[in-house]
């Protein structure tokens, strides 16, 4: 898939743009803070139905004016399809050719892209919250109804941890726990699934980012015990009931997938005590790598892949074997103040400062 | 100032490394992952006596060995100084000259590095501890005596926190309270008196590395309101009269410079939320020769200034108006796995792949 046409207005720094793009993408150039990472927030914006930045929409709509529209125009499956996104006063409307949708869900299904962040290289030593989005993202991306299982776990942890907090029946307990096994389990089957099939392809993407020098593995961390021989949901359920009195006093919800980690290892220990600054890069490239095959080789369609510079602090080696690795019929957009870092001869360059 | 030798025993990926330093620094070339940022992090760890990257210094100690070392000779006010640094199952032992330090606080007086570290970006809009951290052990490196009223404080917090959580009489609280006012005062006033010659600075050098484009300004934020013709002390002292049935409720201390916080400008609008990646790059860029400049001021003294290749994401202006800010009598090591990046002629090299 690719984006034809982007237009802007009122979106951060651009008060109105109107670009058409090439099939190949754009190596987008410009000064620091010309609005690089901008053009790549309102094409994700597109994709997502909202921003990877902030999550008040208000802040996106440029300086003294009262509403934003992006307006991108998408190839796929032989069609052209028109997102329309417009924000005015806490009223955000989307429309997938001029039908307004429901719920950003929606946007799942045909629009791909994959957007590799500066911020990502927290994704092995930040937060587990990051490595969880990361993921819950991902999975989304490749299995739509995700996002909707995610929404409702999440309502019923919000139920469950008000319940904790006062006094309740043990039956209407009991209920509440039935859907949260029940849901939880789903999301745990949902990303060790996802897992399985990333987890062997990072190692290989990884090794060869680093030249064969670096065997990196990951792992799925369940919040709460596993018994040999036993199923996740009766594990789950065990460890409720035996809890039980702990979640009380603590007055919230103390195991569950919104609890679980990631953990990753290099050459055998813990990435995240011993990766380098750069070994951190690296991973996140391939993790991002993984997660678009993992899209095409379910949608048959190449998502669109955007680079805010994140290459500038790799080596040259690994600089040139992901450029290698991109070699596809991916559409690529990569931002960067300083041209020289990317010398792919004929690639279309968007120059922010000539707009 | 400046570091004349550096021996590595056991060190991160280093078994035994022996360096001799030129009086103009190094660029540190290395692929991701060769130990760039190790060696950087060595040096600092004789300046500060902990590492920046880990408070675990077992994580320090080279993959199966019991013990690491760090011998560093420094060349100060026409004198040879002598760092050594060891670390064996939870026994860490600073000598300077020979004669072990009851204190890190001790390095302070002697030995000024500043770091630019590329977990940095975090500075503006990262938590709030990690700013207090920032300007905590800037100030220290200006006043050591600082670091010692941060550590009694804290003290003090610790035990004010466990009286809140349990039955006490009033008079003990009281007695508390005052050494808590007192310290809590002192620190606001250090912070306050140090922003007060940071700031015109930052906003100097941010206008000089913008090009002119760029008005950076700072602040302090209290957590306490303020009232207008009352000193700190008194203001600290009824919020904490007005909140005490509030602080009880919630059995911890909620007004103190410990949740004090700093805040940036860019052109009067909030850097945080507006600020680009390269903008924020910026900043701390600037944040840092400041520091660097203030040290210099107050001590006499070029403290040692060393770049964990931080300048990699900034466009060509950006970073050479740095260089420029930079051509001074500084010991420089930059640490980066691109040489084209620095073109800074005759500059020693320390090539990784090499030793």
């Amino acid at each position: 898939m690719r984006i034809n046409h982007l237009l802007l207005e009122n979106y951060r720094n651009y008060s109105n743009l109107k670009l058409d793009l090439h099939p190949a993408g754009a190596i987008i150039f410009g000064k620091n803070g010309s609005g690089k990472t901008n053009l790549l927030e309102a094409i994700a914006y597109s994709a997502f139905g909202r921003s990877f930045q902030t999550i008040h929409d208000d802040d996106l709509i440029h300086f003294q004016r009262d509403f934003f529209r992006i307006n991108s125009e998408f190839y796929l499956n032989d069609k052209n399809l028109n997102i329309d996104s417009a924000y005015s006063r806490n009223n955000k409307k989307i429309k997938i050719n001029q039908h307004q949708i429901k719920r950003l869900s929606e946007l799942f299904k045909y629009i791909k892209v994959v957007y590799f962040s500066p911020q990502d290289i927290d994704f092995s030593a930040g937060s587990p919250g990051f490595r969880r989005y990361f993921f819950d993202l991902a999975i989304s991306q490749f299995s739509y109804q995700y996002m909707e299982i995610l929404k409702q776990y999440s309502r019923v942890l919000k139920q469950r941890n008000a319940l904790l907090k006062h006094n309740f029946s043990r039956e209407e307990k009991l209920t509440w726990d039935e859907s949260y096994i029940k849901l939880g389990t789903q999301i745990i089957k949902k990303r060790k699934e996802y897992l399985q099939k990333f987890d062997p392809k990072l190692t290989e993407y990884h090794n060869f980012i680093s030249n064969n020098n670096e065997v990196l593995t990951s792992e799925y961390l369940i919040s709460f015990p596993m018994e040999k021989g036993k199923n996740i949901e009766s594990c789950f359920e065990e460890c409720l009931r035996k809890n039980e009195k702990k979640e009380i006093e603590n007055q919230r919800s103390m195991y569950g997938p919104h609890l679980d980690d990631y953990y990753f290892r290099l050459n055998g220990r813990s990435f995240r005590k011993f990766g380098s600054q750069g070994q951190k890069r690296s991973l996140v490239i391939s993790a991002r790598l993984v997660q678009a095959n993992l899209i095409f080789e379910s949608a048959g369609d190449y998502p669109i892949l955007m680079f805010d510079d994140i290459l500038a602090d790799l080596d040259t080696g690994r600089t040139s074997r992901i450029l290698q690795l991109l070699k596809t019929d991916h559409q690529i957009f990569i931002a960067t103040p300083n041209l020289n870092h990317y010398e792919i001869a004929g690639f279309p360059k968007i120059d922010l400062e000539q707009l």
